[in-house]
């Protein structure tokens, strides 16, 4: 057994089963060893970004880790911008990575690059394996970090000659790593906090807006009178009917602190305290108002679900019903030109049941949250980290995690499309049931409004780097480019019909709506 | 005038006057001091390896360095591919890299990432401004490191703060940095072994395959007796009628010893000792014959020329005519099926005077190289880093660069253009005179052979991760969708009547060749 062998049956042996690849030479024994071993799920992206992407949507969906399989160097480059997405979004990843071999790497070859130093970078565990006997352990450790309770980015750096020698050995699997225990101090504290009848918000994140913890924050709410709110960036929300209908803080920071200033106190359930995106001159980092006070019940590392079913006891909480009556009646699809308010619409009157939306809609998606929750319960998944380009990567791996047995709809941007509009190529290639909504303004409508706020209007050589109409992106030929059956929409009324179309079949769709 | 402003003002001063662009919210600022001070190109780029390849592409032709403009961590992240090959390329770059303002960076909003750590593994010039006073005196210095007589990837991160505050002051031009003088103990040795009678081989690379020092070889070759070849990546030749006609090392080891092996001496012009791309099991690193002395008459950061010019006095070589008959005639176009052979005589038929060749054809490719020394004199430029991915950029890059006046042609592959198609969109946008063949096998066919090196024929799961037929990539839609004019062609003679086609006509063009 070589290495990689050893690599491959220990993975499988961890319950890692599912390998999103993009090969180089380095790995081809890793590849020759996949072929021997059965049992690996092997997924092909066009680009290192679209393959760790799809390891982050499968695992916000699975809540378990897959595999990637990427190239040195440069390679592993290509996939950090959606790695720093899935290390916001808290999802556990194995990255195996293929270097040169220990005895070549002097040499200096062309593609030698500091691998170590890039994945340092992104990765919350890293090894570079050092023997081939030692490769089989040191995965099983990358599969335990991965698989934390709060889930990592682990890195799996192996020279290729480890790969091809003989002497490889199975790892055996590692203990489960559980969260730091919930302090009763803060349970405590914040019990008290509650009771004080001040004005509480209650802000939850990460696993806090999953449905188990969502019920049990409706319950402190309605049994203290505190508000809730998710904080601006989830990874993944449940929601839809039966869900609590969450509201977000707002991305902006004037809106944000005019949302968070009637609250006296601020409880940070796996939330961090409100930040805004970025700097702006003359404007404050934190999005809170002088005075407010900020407690911790739990941390982003701890569990979330504990911690309100701690407080939940603390409290005596009774059970309470969910808001049913707000969200009892689908609305009707939205009518004539596209708006967020419309589509909105439109989503709610349409969707399937337990769909899955991943979306990266940016500026125009912004309104289609709240008249989204009168949709048939489903999961949405939100860029996490704001390096733009994860969308139709989380999508497509979201689909795969759920065996194709549900629909994914992905609500996109145009000018964050381009940056892994690859995907659509494993969508098709899969025959996923991924419904793509592709908003195209033609422009960065983002960094429009970013100039703005900088205080001024664009002129013609920033609107030569913020302005994509010259050539307009046709959207429908580069889906029908990649094997993806496309339209274009240009009423909502159209766009209600492709996707009544693409939910009644198999397979991907890219429905381009002109905004 | 503030940090921003003073960045422009200094880049003009020192000379750079291009920026390739794909900015964030952090750059803004930049963005904005682009608005108001006249003078600076700006080019888009949908990605940044778009935008990184652009500036290597035009550093190879315009012999200095342009600016990019790339946000913050994963921004930058997404550009590394690209300048991983510039830094091999030995092209100039400085890039502008906004992040975090100073004060925001200890809150660590979504998009906050190790920028630094990242610009490391490229980067032979980094620095991060710490005042806005200082961010003039910063570019300057950036742009010195970047302009050295060999390129250096400079990169200079810019906190927002720093951009949009008072007190910005021009950076003065520093001079130019010199390469270290040739030895003059090394140009002795070296003229004493090609005295000696003895097999010997004068293997060039960089600045040694460029015209002027080609001629100077060629000299010394004539004089001696001694042999000339390139090494097998360069990142720019000078070929076609009039240029010597160098071949290169081969790829591959067991090849490359072979062709080395009758040569008692190598003397290595700014080259590196040949060494394979990768291991591979039993086979050595290093691609020379045991017993093989290698001589150094320069490094690769000294100047070639020099070293030549040197090497030509010590012996006193007469001035030699190139060997014109040998490519007097040019050919036929090829005629049938698609073969490289065929595909490189159609090349050398119909290539207009003063083209370039972006050369990322790889597998097909390998054999375009002799034939092609046939046609009218033009620059080659190849993937020099082994990072896929930058033909295009490149070509886009060194259309820029010469103002639209010549014609370049990127011989693409398909599986390697799918990293970074978004150039032809930038194409499109310049109404660049780009004609790209993209030569379309519809697998990772150079992997299919590194597979067959690890000793066996590809199984299913391997060629479900080396296969690209399912779905087919239709480049024609993928060209159409990014606003380039394009057609399929199956047939040498169709291939011909496009070239002809693109060649007459201003603005890009894509002939998608099914080989």
């Amino acid at each position: 057994m070589n290495g990689a062998e050893s690599l491959v049956r220990t993975l499988l042996g961890c319950s890692v089963d599912t390998c999103f690849a993009n090969p180089g030479t380095s790995e081809m024994h890793f590849v020759g060893a996949l072929d021997r071993i059965t049992g690996m799920r092997c997924v092909l992206g066009l680009h290192e970004n679209v393959v760790t992407g799809m390891a982050d949507g499968y695992y916000r969906i699975a809540r378990k880790p897959a595999s990637t399989l990427l190239h040195c160097g440069p390679g592993f480059a290509n996939g950090i911008a959606n790695l720093h997405n899935a290390r916001r979004a808290r999802s556990g990843i194995v990255n195996i990575v293929g270097d040169q071999a220990t005895y070549h790497r002097p040499f200096d070859a062309p593609l030698t690059a500091d691998t170590e130093g890039l994945a340092r970078t992104v990765s919350h565990w890293l090894r570079t394996s050092s023997d081939a006997a030692e490769v089989g352990r040191d995965a099983a450790a990358a599969v335990q970090a991965a698989r934390a309770a709060v889930g990592q980015i682990a890195t799996l750096i192996l020279p290729a000659d480890l790969s091809w020698s003989a002497g490889g050995r199975i790892g055996e699997p590692l203990p489960d790593l559980r969260a730091p225990a919930v302090d009763p101090h803060a349970v405590h504290n914040v019990a008290r906090v509650l009771r004080s009848g001040a004005d509480v918000l209650l802000l939850l994140a990460d696993q806090a807006v999953l449905a188990p913890s969502q019920r049990l924050a409706w319950r402190i709410a309605q049994a203290t009178g505190a508000s809730l709110l998710a904080s601006n960036t989830n990874a993944h929300m449940a929601r839809g009917r039966g869900r609590v209908p969450l509201e977000r803080v707002p991305y902006d920071t004037a809106q944000a602190i005019d949302a968070l200033r009637r609250y006296k106190h601020i409880v940070l359930v796996n939330a961090a305290t409100p930040v805004g995106f970025f700097a702006y001159p003359g404007k404050p980092s934190l999005q809170i108002a002088p005075g407010t006070q900020i407690h911790v019940l739990s941390r982003p590392d701890q569990d979330a679900q504990d911690a309100l079913h701690a407080l939940v006891d603390e409290l005596n909480a009774p059970h309470a019903g969910l808001p049913e009556a707000r969200v009892a009646v689908r609305p009707q699809p939205g009518e004539g030109e596209p708006t967020p308010e419309g589509l909105a619409r439109t989503l709610a009157a349409l969707m399937p049941d337990d769909a899955i939306v991943s979306n990266e809609s940016l500026t125009f998606g912004r309104a289609l949250h709240g008249p989204t929750h009168a949709a048939p319960a489903h999961d949405w998944l939100n860029l996490a980290g704001g390096a733009i380009g994860d969308g139709l990567p989380v999508a497509t791996g979201a689909a795969l995690a759920s065996q194709g047995q549900r629909r994914v709809i992905s609500l996109q941007a145009d000018g964050s499309a381009m940056y892994s509009l690859q995907a659509l190529w494993t969508q098709a290639r899969e025959q996923l049931p991924c419904t793509t909504i592709l908003l195209n303004n033609r422009k960065y409508n983002i960094l429009i409004g970013e100039y703005r706020n900088v205080g001024a209007t664009p002129g013609q050589t920033a609107m030569s780097m913020l302005d994509l109409s010259n050539p307009g992106l046709d959207w429908v030929k580069l889906a029908n480019g990649l094997g993806v059956e496309a339209a274009r929409a240009t009423s909502l009324e159209a766009c209600a019909d492709l996707m009544r179309q693409s939910f009644a079949q198999g397979g991907p769709f890219l429905i381009e709506l002109v905004i």
